[in-house]
């Protein structure tokens, strides 16, 4: 990719449309042969594939399996190695927190120790979503507050929570309050520069009051916090490519990673349908639009190989939808893969199409892994995906004379 | 690419002789289903392909659309990116300057001016190239010095000039004398560093006495300058490939281009046969040899499709006259893409082959975009060409034992 500052000197403002379609997990392995592309029936896709360019897109690197928040980093033209994302900003984002500048986020855990404060268990026997709830809710009443942080804490599934210590000049120079391992001493967080102290003091602080409180109820006696972290300081989408970006998806965490960008969050429904109808309605408004359909993600995660080929079937019959807008660039791809045998993100780049006016389509047949593969745009690495959308929307001026 | 300084250290000289065919703007987009490229014939070109490994090479990278002076440079197996060349450098080279280290050039307009210095027209009503001959005559006797730097100004097309200023230690660290947009006032240059503080002073001291001369010249009232710079400090092919390289090309850029990077420049006539009998003329002489095809270019960007696929069959004819010559490497691409759709450079890959002893010939059959895709170069940054010639011709040493 070329400097940030470099393309962000070249960007020009024009009217073209660009659509970037993120099928979450998309990329599969073969069973009985077949990936999941391959055994899905998409006569819209494949038809889509044929006049477009087509290639195989890397997340991050070869070898390299990505979270989402990475991922879809490069699928935004942020170069996912410099753009960090933190463990405990994006638990916030996954339930749907606006964090601000002043917020210091971190994972925690309930968890037990003995009498030594040695761990015992790291998830407190799994407590239940609502027992999590009840001591969240105890926790947040009895403490508030702690030198001149406001704390709050919000349950997750089972033994999982997140925090937030609100205050001016909290740093995430942090190490884990969390050694990892059971059998080992819970202990504080401790400050990576002089700059973090006051914040370590702030948390541990806050450490020792709650295990004053949590005390009697065993299992969940005590907490552990890892992954403290702030809101990236990262130059919005407009800012750097001069778009008006805006994200349709179901899922806070998507929602969350694109307002981090600065994309404008659209309102919309539970469906695909729902998506794309919110596509339509706001399509003259903005002149990038990313969606996100989950489905493809969560049949891979549930290693339900079937039900991801359904999820993908599901998806090509909305396309038709998405052409009658006519967007100048439209771009299909994944932000990772998760192979239905593998049950979880993996490394496999994904498959990818770019249809626009000023390209040498292919001539493709399948929307697959194998066939985009053999298409011009190679393979290459997903943070190279928007220069080549702007590219093709004529919003890049010449580099040099 | 392989680190400068690894590369360096491998090259070793050999008698090999490498010949890099540039055919300017060859890449193109299909009209009717075919590129320039696949619209022509050209039989001895196919069946070099047919012979050779082939790909499809960006200038720079993924959607970025490149000047001639980073395509060139890249090709010339420089980073296009760490190696910048100004416009006024540029402009100079295009109008056949030779540059010392002394010079600061810049590009010029003439504009024009209303009473209270605000610009009313950037280009001073496109006055003719006679006209502009006539008044870079007059301010060139008017004032040859100032400040103990020596001004050189020579005319380009209408209100277009190129500016020289010759003294010890100028720098190029100044901003536009050119606010780039009428309704605002002309303005001086600003230097961005301490060191270029006398420069500025040198500039803006010029500025101040061409106002003052042209100021009853209406249009032409005053100068606008932008572009400052001094040649970069580009070491030789010489020195970094231990090459002995030398140009053949009929416009005076691409020779400028050349001369930068430390070519033997060879004098040529105006025709295609022209140049290849200049190659074998000098073919003893030389090692590398840099061959440039203007007319694909031109074509392209006249937008005339049908021209662009003639001078592409002229090129193709003079193909047997140098296979004759039995270069041990000859590589044949373009610096960018230029479409007769687009009229302009674009961002779209160009072919290349690239044919030697030691290949594994992909046996593809055409010499077009979408065939060369195909083959084993894959698709790559143009500034591993040079690489992957000196290994085809064995002037590379291992790396590492």
């Amino acid at each position: 990719m070329i400097p940030e500052e470099i393309l962000r000197s070249l960007v020009t403002q024009t009217d073209s449309k660009l659509v970037m379609v993120v099928m979450d997990g998309i990329g599969g392995l073969p069973v009985r042969g077949k990936t999941e592309l391959e055994a899905a029936t998409i006569p819209n896709l494949d038809r889509l594939a044929s006049k477009s360019i087509c290639g195989l897109v890397d997340p991050i690197s070869y070898g390299i399996t990505p979270g989402s928040g990475p991922s879809h980093l490069a699928l935004f033209g942020y170069d996912p190695i410099s753009y960090g994302i933190g463990r405990g900003v994006m638990e916030a984002l996954g339930i749907g927190l606006k964090l601000t500048k002043d917020d210091l986020t971190a994972r925690g855990n309930f968890a037990t120790i003995d009498e030594k404060g040695i761990i015992i268990d790291r998830r407190a026997g799994r407590i239940s979503t609502e027992k999590s709830q009840e001591t969240c809710q105890f926790l947040q009443q009895e403490i508030k507050e702690v030198e001149g942080a406001q704390v709050s804490i919000y349950p997750g599934k089972e033994h999982r929570f997140v925090i937030v210590f609100r205050a001016e000049e909290l740093q995430d120079d942090l190490t884990d309050a969390d050694p990892q391992k059971e059998g080992l001493k819970a202990k504080g967080t401790e400050s990576l520069t002089q700059k973090a102290q006051r914040t370590a003091e702030i948390v541990n602080g806050y450490l020792k009051r709650v295990n004053e409180i949590l005390r009697p109820f065993h299992p969940a006696n005590t907490m552990l916090l890892r992954g403290f972290s702030k809101v990236p300081n990262i130059p919005s989408m407009s800012e750097r490519f001069k778009l008006r970006p805006a994200a349709i998806a179901t899922y806070p965490m998507y929602l969350g990673l694109a307002r981090l960008v600065g994309m404008e969050v659209l309102k919309t429904g539970e469906t695909l349908r729902d998506e794309v109808e919110t596509l339509k309605d706001h399509f003259s408004e903005y002149d990038f639009f990313y969606i996100h359909f989950k489905k493809t993600d969560s049949a891979g995660e549930d290693g339900d190989f079937q039900k991801k080929v359904k999820a993908i079937e599901e998806i090509d019959r909305i396309f038709p939808s998405i052409l009658k807008l006519k967007p100048n660039v439209l771009v299909v791809t994944g932000d990772h893969s998760t192979p239905a045998v593998l049950k979880a993100h993996s490394w496999h780049p994904n498959p990818i199409l770019l249809h626009a006016a000023y390209t040498r389509a292919d001539g493709i047949r399948r929307f697959t892994e194998r066939q985009c593969q053999k298409g011009q745009l190679g393979r290459f690495p997903a943070k190279e995906v928007i220069p080549l959308m702007l590219a093709n929307g004529l919003k890049l001026k010449k580099f040099g004379a």
